[in-house]
């Protein structure tokens, strides 16, 4: 039975890192003493080393033993065995490059199906989406494909940025970016606020956090889903 | 000789389409009296022929006649002869993805290296550069490449924006997305923000307008440029 949780932000404002969602991940990884943690996604470039030691922190405070994935031997076989996997935020397309380079997606889409709690947060949650077509990242790097672990059926847009009425500044706006990837897609689109999360138990999705989030279908005006909403579409 | 002319932005605020660099566009264009508009990134997913008449209309003003290249029996044909090209914003993976599929990626590059004027916006300037990674667009389309144009020695950010020191958001800031970039690559990146424009003339290749424009550089600190710099690094 899939058991996620899909996270906007690893950190909201005011808080340090995870602080906002260990509650949540005390009870979401219960009788899990250690992780498997991706770092392939390096926000600002940061070490593989120096980002899974944050989240060791983090995890520390609940009992709970990170190891990095570059740590094993063999990913794939890491993959397999873990007890569970976090997979954090940064840059989506040298996360999806990096998985793709590992031969781990697959392996990450079969073990989550069967049971591995997975948990993840901006860019590792992008990518629990059928594609990572409607990430905010930079394409700094070619990935061999943009389809993702479609293990939820619909898309993610994490940090999702209502406009600023007040702005003057002539760039897209989110919610424009995102009614142009329904110029050529279909799949729905899940804006999902800063301390918004979603949460998977087997084929039930549920909005968690205090936030509403928007909702994006194609040739639909968009909707605003309040929390504890069943995400079904 | 190569003459260009890259633009930030189309329409900058409290103004209409094209109006700030007119009177720049009429020095630029003399002696041509028809261009060539690629219509291919369609902001928001406007039709080649909304979007064409937008860019007729602006150019009328200037008693020159605008025709979308969607017109021609044959893209390339119409490319190697047109007497101006100007390429017009919206997503830069949809656009780069046309040009491939059109086959005119290389012709363009071949006519502009010879002298056929070239003006481009927002998607239109970034494939001005060595690839399309520092584009700000969500991956709405998975093109065959990323590579552009390469007409200039570096990378455009076009809409640059300052981070907002009150904000609030833990998304990426435009200047964070970039140092990404230059993790993984060495192609100098230049911010050029909202009213700023890149004018090529051969190998000289200069900032105008009337703002500073930021510069990235691998390992080394952003730095402002005034306008009337050289860009040559």
């Amino acid at each position: 039975m899939k058991k996620m949780i899909i996270a906007s932000t690893s950190t909201i404002y005011g808080s340090s890192y995870l602080e906002y969602i260990l509650p949540e991940l005390k009870k979401f990884f219960t009788k899990v003493d250690e992780i498997v943690f991706i770092p392939y996604a390096r926000p600002s470039g940061i070490t593989y080393e120096a980002y899974t030691k944050i989240a060791k922190k983090a995890f520390a405070s609940l009992n709970i033993a990170v190891k990095g994935i570059y740590e094993y031997e063999n990913p794939n076989e890491a993959i397999k065995k873990a007890k569970g996997i976090f997979v954090g935020g940064g840059n989506t397309f040298e996360l999806v490059n990096q998985l793709y380079a590992n031969n781990i997606m697959e392996t990450i889409k079969t073990v989550v199906t069967s049971g591995t709690p997975y948990f993840g947060t901006s860019a590792g949650s992008n990518i629990c989406g059928q594609t990572m077509q409607t990430t905010n990242d930079m394409p700094i790097i070619y990935p061999p494909s943009f389809k993702t672990l479609a293990l939820i059926p619909f898309n993610i847009n994490p940090h999702y940025l209502d406009a600023d009425p007040t702005s003057t500044h002539k760039g897209e706006t989110r919610e424009t970016r995102i009614n142009e990837y329904h110029t050529y897609n279909t799949t729905p689109v899940l804006g999902l606020r800063e301390g918004s999360w979603i949460s998977v138990s087997g084929e039930q999705i549920v909005l968690k956090g205090t936030l509403t989030a928007r909702l994006f279908q194609q040739n639909k005006e968009p909707i605003e889903l309040t929390t504890g909403s069943l995400l079904k579409f």
